[in-house]
């Protein structure tokens, strides 16, 4: 507690913003945006979400000055620094910020300075996206196992991650995120990987947000169907029987979104 | 239109609880749970939020009679009988609904039944549970998949439907719901699979409830750590790197529930 009052008097919250609806923010989330001293956040978070804070407590660190991205240990300084001032920080993410969010990375920084932080868990944009177009990511009779990927590989790194051998070989459904550039590529490697080219596909892009827009197909079909639909990020894909069952519910389904 | 006033004048909301914290159910859930006619709910939307809902508008499918559990089949009859007297139905989940939580199931039966439905995404224990305790299921250097899978099979399935060795191959976070009673079986297939015994996992009881509680250990030695701290359903279990991470976190994590 001492030690904690000598390196920050101020604390630092990790939020998630959820897939971009501004109702699927949790209670606490809402209470911390109307609350905090300053919201440090990107452009995943929803332009519905953000349009509703006042501006003054804004700070975009998604891009900065030419529209570069903004380095990581820009956000991981700032965020010490501010809560070294005293001031109460939300950092907001898109989604849950512990899925491809980095929240991970700025959890541990923020120990490592020995900045208090909370982690305020939210809807994560690889089961929200599906569900709110119809498609469960588990199924009693489809999939007893879902795994969720990054489409998007770090460049640092040489070889690819992601196993995507493995991931069929599961029999459960796929959901890639940050995977509408690859989608060629992860396709291809899913057939080799010996899952049938029928196999159902769905994507969903901007889940929740005004102009959500989704497309159906198959392993073998799908990468023309999201070029004719003009599928851009953000956007997730969902590989797998349960992507076939969209239509199903589609008839009832009385969403806001479409 | 036509054909859904024929149908159902009501509509069924299946709606997530989350994992149980009130602050984390979502504003559009919270509105729901205000204005619904009726709440169709089970065990495990946690304590706290039921609490806060006018008993009248309670009605518990989780189980019934003598304690046994409520056949999925009454709870979808039920459902459709609500929505054709005019009913704004609230089926209430814990967790996410499409999350191992019959969500798609349900969605397709009030389909198959002519009821308009909607579904509201919540938060899934599967990743606020890991995340609470300091836990992010993703890692950009520990994680770039991670797999969520049932360790309680369908008792009426023959063989195992979760491949712990595909699971084992993917390299990726592997996070268990229903998995308290078979830990000591899946634990080994994993060690067999491949997985070093000195993986790090750990298992989160009752996240966000007041009486959440946190072990970990290694593939090898987490069924002893779990036996001692009289570990119970409901928890999740992360197996994993990230597993390891909780240690550096915990100093810091300004958490309300430990
Ligand atoms: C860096 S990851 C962050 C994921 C986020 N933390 C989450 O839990 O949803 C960015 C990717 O998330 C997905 N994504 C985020 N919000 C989305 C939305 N509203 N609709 C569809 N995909 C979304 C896309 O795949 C996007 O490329
Ligand atoms: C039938 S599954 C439903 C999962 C739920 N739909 C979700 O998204 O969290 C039940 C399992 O979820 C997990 N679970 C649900 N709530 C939990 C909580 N608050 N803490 C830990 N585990 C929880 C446990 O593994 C439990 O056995």
């Amino acid at each position: 507690m001492t030690e904690r009052a000598e390196t920050a008097d101020g604390i630092v919250y990790l939020v998630g913003a959820g897939p971009g609806d501004p109702e699927l923010l949790t209670v606490k989330a809402k209470r911390l945006l109307e609350e905090g001293d300053i919201i440090l956040h990107d452009k995943l978070s929803g332009p519905d979400i953000l349009d509703r804070i006042d501006p003054d407590r804004l700070e975009d660190v998604g891009t900065r000055g030419h529209g570069d991205t903004t380095p990581q240990s820009y956000v991981n300084e700032r965020m010490v620094e501010l809560a070294r001032e005293g001031k109460t920080v939300v950092r907001l993410k898109g989604g849950d910020p512990t899925v491809f969010g980095r929240g991970g990375e700025e959890m541990r920084y923020l120990a490592d300075h020995g900045v208090p932080f909370e982690v305020v868990p939210a809807i994560t944009s690889a089961i929200a996206g599906p569900e709110v177009a119809g498609i469960p990511v588990t199924d009693r009779n489809h999939a007893s196992t879902f795994s969720v990927v990054t489409g998007h590989e770090d460049p640092n790194k040489e070889e690819s991650a992601v196993d995507w051998e493995a991931l069929a070989a599961t029999g459960g459904t796929i959901v890639v995120l940050m995977g509408v550039t690859r989608l060629p590529e992860y396709t291809d490697r899913l057939i080799d990987a010996g899952l049938a080219p029928t196999t159902p596909v769905a994507m969903v892009e901007r889940a929740t947000w005004p102009a959500q827009q989704v497309v159906t197909g198959t392993l073998e079909t799908i990468v023309e169907a999201a070029d004719e639909a003009d599928i851009e990020p953000p956007a997730v894909t969902i590989i797998g029987d349960v992507a076939g069952t969209r239509e199903t519910a589609l008839e009832f389904l009385a969403t806001n979104y479409e």
